[in-house]
């Protein structure tokens, strides 16, 4: 096997034969997926450094590789017999990438980088940044495939149908929906990367990307045509079969690019800069007007109808009785018998593996304990893992994917004694999560004005946490999905979006004391509307998540009278929805974890 | 006097002999000054109407008024024996002068107005929306200045310069930042319209623009020259001598249009599009690049310095003791004595101007009893007034331009029995307005941030106010100055503006019913920096207002026990700030007036 040394000589080696000066390894696919299957994986090939975040920018003086914070440590062990050189993200005097190249290039040199690796408008900033130097950008090839011999091959996991039962929509009458879309927008063609988008769409999923129930593909839809472009191995008969029958037509994934080099175009092309990937963007801009809005699919895909709102509701009530089961577990044998962070989580993987239609996690659960709950993305390992016991705080971040939803929750409990801070921090925690849930706003609001209700009892105490309170979530789909989310700062460029009835939002505040402990509650949200009046159409949220939030963290010295109340009424909730899944003893402890206090 | 026809008859004339085939009359001066002079009131002087808000377009076909929901009666009534058509702007099926004027001007054509009084910006929007049909713009003249023969003069008020000792800044000193600015944004010269901006740079003030303490200008400024165009007689020796020490020279307000077409440019014009008029935007574009950014004396002129802050201060608490003695007044005589909405304003005035440094009204006093609190824009006149008794709510908002402060300050009390309605209201409006004043939050919010913070006690309860929360406020300037404001609406193209330590805000929920009552509580903030630690930089507001909140009105059923803390609180201040001015049986009042509920 090649050494990592020996592989940056082999690259420079093609790097002078394209004309390429500096060459630009980003770790991502080509749909800016979340997670990056191996094959995806050539920053890790050319640098050796295993990192989940990380690009590396190799010139025939230098290979660079950034990275955050995360991953400075293992990064410098994993880098250090080879000529690699850190740059810590960051910190002080560290150059970013933009500024490092703009720094570095000479005018009417060439940075070159597989075009499929990185959005057309992260692209295009960098475009921006080096356009005094005259900059030439090479993006049509992946320089490092022909050095990578032993290359994994594609992903290619078997689709399978969401039936119309179970979607509440047909493909064919999204694509009415969708081409209604770009009408209005003025675009005869639509070109989509976005592999949630694809899936919603065409009602398939399929296993290609870590959690997330997708398949590599691509889409081009026109006034009389909506070509899927995805691995035949991937297909099966019964995919194929509802394709046609909705008059989808399917040909190889291999086969985007040169389609779009040569199929017939009619008008503008649509294509969402900030999903799609730079070639893409490219190979249809150089051909014609492209319009540069989102996709439709987007927002259509983030406001759930009312099949999927019932079955959501269904699940996630199933959810979270095992969560819950699982956390009285915890709470009745931690110190009393071995066990540590991953082992708990594994215990709960499974517990919630036995629910009917169970089909994946949808995220690796987050098991942490004390301090390690700190840690923004703390990760327990076989070899670094702590050990639990009858003391302090245990945080645990979970769900699943269920053939009819997507769950996500998180719990924070006490095993033990726990300090006068810890109680401060969880009690205002749990009145913020409960003030979001139970806020009231008018049709209009985005995230953006209703942040602050979660932020605001912790910020009143000069507290905060340093992440967004809420994300959207997907059907059957990513964990994460856009494009409404509950976060406060201001970004002149970041379109906002309106809260629409049948979105729905996770709801996260949360606390991190690095060294000490970290605190965070989660429960999901539905967006539902209120009453209409002559002020305009209120609206507000109920909450799909029915977990007991642990009452021996508490201190009520902190809450108000109606945080009292917030908390007492979703307790009894939380007990009217989970109580039938439970008997005996374990019905007896839920009764009173969630009597009124 | 020539009749309304005959005048529009006349300007037809002169637009065949222009070319011109739509002229359009805003109700403007040169400056989007908040009031129009009377030289300026060019749409009342060819329509007949006279209020406040309104357009004018004029073609061969038609002579169109475009007003709003406040001047339908009115303008109908005035324009009723002339050849002018009303459109009731808002009303369903009525066009936007906009949508009128692409749909009724032929390709080609041309639109004529004054280019000095619409914004560039407006302007832009319009060029934008008749593209297609390929019009021109005929915008150097003002058609109508020939035939308004007795046309009054433009104002010409004396000039007073605002002390360095009271300005905390000299007009030297300032233009070392705005130079600073210019360069950092690579602009060689700024050229300024906007009134408050150019009398803030240059520690000037007049009174041309009613209750604005302001005189008719503009400025051109370069590296090494800074230009003022001001009216000669404006100009008195004190503030000759200012400018000359402060090395900015004078020419003629006249002057200016000749300057911007022939003065000799370095480099890039800088000019704030949304507040320059069209003329002198494109004069300036005719000639070079432009760049299109917000003064930089905008923000300057919105963070007050200490030696601002301290006077600001000083005068609000007196203004605050004398509105308190005022509102006391009311609710002991009313009922006793024969008053009216206009003999109780006049009262209130008179109490201000004895204040020591009084020069104007900051506004016309709003006074307005019961269901006409309701009205948004209402104003009593002698002919339309409501008698005064005691019994309903009555709103008075009110300030004054002092000799170091501006103020602006609104309270609504009970003069007898209310309904249970009115206390349900007043109580969350007192609510949102306290709210609002303790909140904390991180640097880096906007008021789109903080906006929630006063209307989540109204709509909680489906109620809401059609209405910003808050607005800057100058320093002996402009009742209502930006950039930063309170409110909530999402418009994708508004910049918006950070809270800075120094900013001052109103802050002003209420409530409206029609047919029975209006309540509004403004108190005035000023924003401060709290602590700083790991989570940022906190923030926070103070009151500069100190006027009790009439606990008459208030049912403290309607409060959260925080809520009733911090009325409590407040009242306490209140009366450690403005008892100093009471004594005998006034004292007495103001203590019971605040003591704690």
């Amino acid at each position: 096997m090649s050494t990592v040394n020996e592989r940056i000589s082999q690259l420079r080696e093609i790097m002078k034969r394209e004309q390429i000066d500096f060459y630009v390894v980003p770790t991502a696919d080509f749909h800016s997926s979340e997670y990056v299957s191996d094959y995806f994986k050539v920053r890790k090939f050319l640098s050796g450094f295993t990192g989940s975040a990380g690009t590396l920018v190799i010139s025939q003086k230098e290979a660079g590789l950034w990275t955050d914070g995360r991953y400075f440590v293992q990064a410098a062990k994993q880098i250090a017999d080879t000529e690699v050189v850190l740059y810590k993200m960051g910190e002080e005097g560290v150059p970013t990438i933009e500024d490092y190249l703009a720094k570095e290039i000479s005018e009417n040199q060439t940075v070159g980088f597989d075009g499929r690796t990185i959005t057309a408008s992260f692209g295009d900033t960098l475009a921006e940044k080096l356009k005094e130097k005259k900059v030439r950008f090479a993006y049509e090839k992946d320089l490092a495939d022909e050095i990578w011999t032993d290359r994994p091959a594609l992903p290619c996991t078997k689709t399978w149908v969401v039936s119309d039962e179970m979607s509440g929509q047909s493909a064919a009458e999204k694509l009415i929906r969708v081409r209604a879309e770009m009408k209005k927008n003025g675009a005869a063609h639509l070109l989509m990367s976005k592999l949630d988008d694809i899936m919603w769409l065409y009602n398939i999923r399929a296993n290609d990307v870590t959690c997330n129930p997708v398949a590599l593909s691509y889409t081009f839809i026109s006034e009389n045509e909506a070509v899927l472009f995805i691995q035949r191995d991937a297909l099966t008969a019964e995919v194929e079969a509802y394709l046609e029958k909705n008059q989808v037509t399917c040909k190889d994934y291999s086969e985007i690019v040169d389609f779009v080099k040569t199929t017939p175009l009619s008008g503008k092309v649509w294509c969402a800069g900030r999903d799609i990937n730079y070639l893409l963007y490219h190979l249809a801009k150089n051909r014609t007007e492209v319009i540069d809005l989102d996709n439709p699919t987007t927002i259509m895909k983030a406001v759930k109808n009312q099949t999927e709102m019932e079955s959501i509701r269904k699940y996630y009530i199933e959810d979270s009785a095992v969560l819950t089961k699982f956390l009285f577990w915890m709470k009745k044998h931690a110190g009393k018998e071995p066990m540590d962070e991953i082992s708990v989580a594994e215990k709960l993987d499974k517990m919630r593996s036995e629910i009917d239609g169970f089909l994946d996690l949808s995220f690796e659960t987050i098991s942490a304990y004390k301090a390690n709950a700190a840690m923004a993305h703390y990760s327990a390992t076989p070899e670094e893992k702590s050990d639990i016991t009858n003391d302090g705080l245990y945080l645990v971040d979970s769900g699943a994917q269920y053939k009819g939803a997507t769950t996500d929750v998180t719990r924070t409990i006490a095993l033990g004694d726990i300090t006068e801070e810890m109680k401060l921090h969880f009690t205002k925690v749990v009145c913020s999560m409960l003030r979001m849930a139970d806020t009231k706003f008018l049709y209009g609001c985005t995230g953006r004005n209703l942040d602050i209700i979660a932020r605001e009892p912790l910020w009143e105490c000069a507290l905060d946490y340093k992440h967004g309170t809420g994300h959207g979530i997907g059907f059957i789909l990513n964990v994460h999905e856009g494009p409404q989310s509950l976060r406060w700062q201001y970004n002149e460029k970041m379109k906002e979006t309106l809260f629409e009835e049948g979105m729905i939002v996770s709801d996260e505040p949360g606390m991190y004391i690095a060294g000490s402990h970290g605190i965070r509650i989660e429960n999901i949200l539905e967006t539902v509307n209120e009453q209409k009046n002559e002020f305009g159409q209120f609206m507000g949220f109920r909450h799909l998540t029915y977990v007991p939030i642990d009452t021996d963290a508490i201190d009520i010295k902190y809450m108000e009278a109606s945080d009292i109340e917030k908390l007492n009424r979703y307790h009894a909730a939380v007990y009217e929805k989970i109580s039938p899944f439970f008997e005996g003893e374990e019905l007896e402890i839920l009764k009173n974890a969630t009597k009124a206090i």
